[in-house]
């Protein structure tokens, strides 16, 4: 059996590819069910027979950004675990391959632990957040996506001068899609022009004078912003918040920000936030990303059928100067109880810019941004 | 002499392409000055010797968004004016195309009445509100953009479903963009469920009440709101109000009615603004629109040299099954003083959806909008 859970991401379904062509080639993986929309699928026992499906379409499905499946934000409690349990208990499941992030893995670390069935992850998350595994499949496409959107907006600033714009960047707590937007630039002064990272704190006056220094250098100013940034306070600004169990996650972040630089800095401002496009969009496709989504998807089951359990297929970047990957394993539940923060050494001292050995590290996942000519 | 006004598009660098490339069929034009940054080129004398131009980077700029010239929102009051009048004479400009919206038409038209030069607009708003032509350059790319982005959210939204999206539109005070996301729809029941026109008013009782009945129905909902959309005051639901002589322009309505909706139906509610993205990313060109801006650019040199001034080109679709234009012109002042509202007989009578005629009139222009396919 297979599940999606938590956001899809664009590439989610090439990893669904994966676990049926993988499937395919073993013949005592005699059926193969995914479920509807996640854990609801196994609880309404609302299934897909998989290996019925026309090949076609499912390589169509599997071009297309968000879940095939469908998902689900469902909290496994004790009751709903033992619903689970039931039902994997009654279909003779014996392999259930888990496509998740980190809440996710820890549902499917519980899973592995109560009963019989042996889980794999499949890591997926457009946050990048996962710890042991290089990247997670999803990062390199929303990156791109971001990436992109730097460029375009900031290709918009520069030939209509006197404006600051914010980006609000997806990423939850960690500065890994925000630090991607780096990739718009060719030369030392396109935007984004700064980078903030929600792993540290911004004080408002540090935003101000930043912003300030390059409009008054420059004319104009792109900003990129964590959607989960936080001020010296560890507040989001003023911004409106929405319900979470967690630290505060602003609704409207980036609005609030250029409120703030048209009230205190009395420059003209506004705010883009292109929200889930980032993870629902196709144009931005990182074939790399789809190719690694699929492989992880396949390693899954080749895992399942060696006998592992309880695992998150991890992505592990080979040492050497051409990129290269191969999949390893690392313990659900390690994989679930962290968050993999953005490198301190990976920001520059102000706070407000990647360094290059981030460069080095992202390049190879976003593949190519193209840059615009110039007059 | 050639400049670009307002805000840039997708597509305006094809007209500039256009304009320089039917010049050089003209052994009478021996020059083309670009006006870097618009008006403030002409006033700081800051020029571009189009006709230098290595063809190679001129043909690769004409395929960038934003505005390879730059541009200026710049308001031509009587000192401007004059100044401007000033520059022309000492140049001994013979011919200036004005590439802009209805505000930079008014100050084309100005221009027109004060000198001896030939004016020509060559019309240029994703807004698509310029009367006396069938659309304008950049609309049917921005329309195209958002489409797109309705589709994708709504493939998310259909994924994960128990949420409701709003998706902010440009268009200020019309609803021909926000109406282009309906071509998102293959099935009935696809994003966007409901989609609101800012030439009416939409009491927040009525959003409330038509998206607890999508919500019911489907359990999820996306709606499409244009950024101008006001309620039964008049006002943008409490939204926060962007300085402007006109009437008021929000810039955070998506965000304010997913608070009102969370906070009135208690339903999970968010927003996306992509903002300027719609108007400065390549992602989604329309091959057609990119074509009738190159052909705009080209009409507009002609239309000079057969002795034409103070006009702007206009498309005109030709009657029959076949999707074909022509161009027109029409006189500056009347284009300048008049926006081009959507038309109320293609709006259902709910004031929630555009009727079969919007999409006959649309599609030729969007292009094939491609769906994506489910297991």
């Amino acid at each position: 059996m297979v599940l999606h859970s938590g956001g899809p991401t664009p590439v989610v379904n090439a990893s669904l590819l994966g676990v049926v062509e993988e499937t395919r080639r073993h013949a005592r993986i005699t059926q193969l069910w995914g479920a509807r929309f996640g854990i609801d699928g196994i609880l309404n026992q609302d299934f897909i027979d998989l290996l019925a499906l026309d090949p076609n379409r499912l390589s169509a499905v599997a071009l297309s950004p968000s879940s095939g499946l469908g998902t689900s934000r469902r909290y496994v409690d004790e009751e709903t675990l033992a619903a689970i349990l039931k039902v994997l208990v009654s279909r003779g499941v014996e392999y259930l391959f888990y496509t998740g992030g980190n809440g996710s893995m820890g549902a499917a670390a519980r899973i592995a632990e109560s009963s019989g069935v042996r889980i794999i992850g499949i890591p997926k998350t457009i946050d990048n957040d996962l710890t042991h595994t290089d990247h997670t499949p999803g990062y390199a496409t929303a990156a791109r996506f971001f990436a992109c959107a730097a460029r375009d907006i900031g290709a918009d600033n520069r030939a209509l001068p006197g404006q600051v714009e914010f980006i609000e960047v997806l990423g939850r707590n960690t500065g890994w899609l925000v630090a991607a937007t780096a990739l718009a630039r060719r030369d030392p002064d396109d935007a984004p022009h700064l980078i903030y990272f929600p792993e540290t704190r911004l004080p408002l006056a540090q935003l101000l004078d930043d912003v300030d220094r390059v409009y008054r250098r420059l004319g104009h100013c792109v900003v990129a912003v964590c959607e989960g940034q936080l001020d010296e306070s560890a507040q989001p600004f003023g911004a409106d918040v929405r319900p979470s169990s967690g630290r505060p996650l602003a609704m409207n972040l980036a609005h609030r920000l250029a409120m703030l630089v048209t009230e205190k800095l009395k420059l003209r401002a506004r705010s883009e936030k292109p929200g889930l496009l980032a993870r629902s969009s196709a144009a931005y496709f990182s074939q790399l990303d789809w190719d690694e989504a699929r492989l992880a998807g396949e390693a899954a089951v080749r895992a399942a059928i060696a006998g592992e359990s309880g695992v998150m297929i991890t992505l592990e970047r080979e040492p050497g100067s051409f990129y290269s990957v191969r999949c390893g394993t690392a313990p659900l539940a390690t994989v679930a109880s962290a968050e993999r923060a953005f490198p301190a050494e990976w920001r520059n001292a102000a706070g407000n810019d990647v360094t290059s050995a981030f460069l080095d590290y992202a390049e190879p996942l976003l593949g190519l941004i193209e840059h615009y000519p110039t007059l």
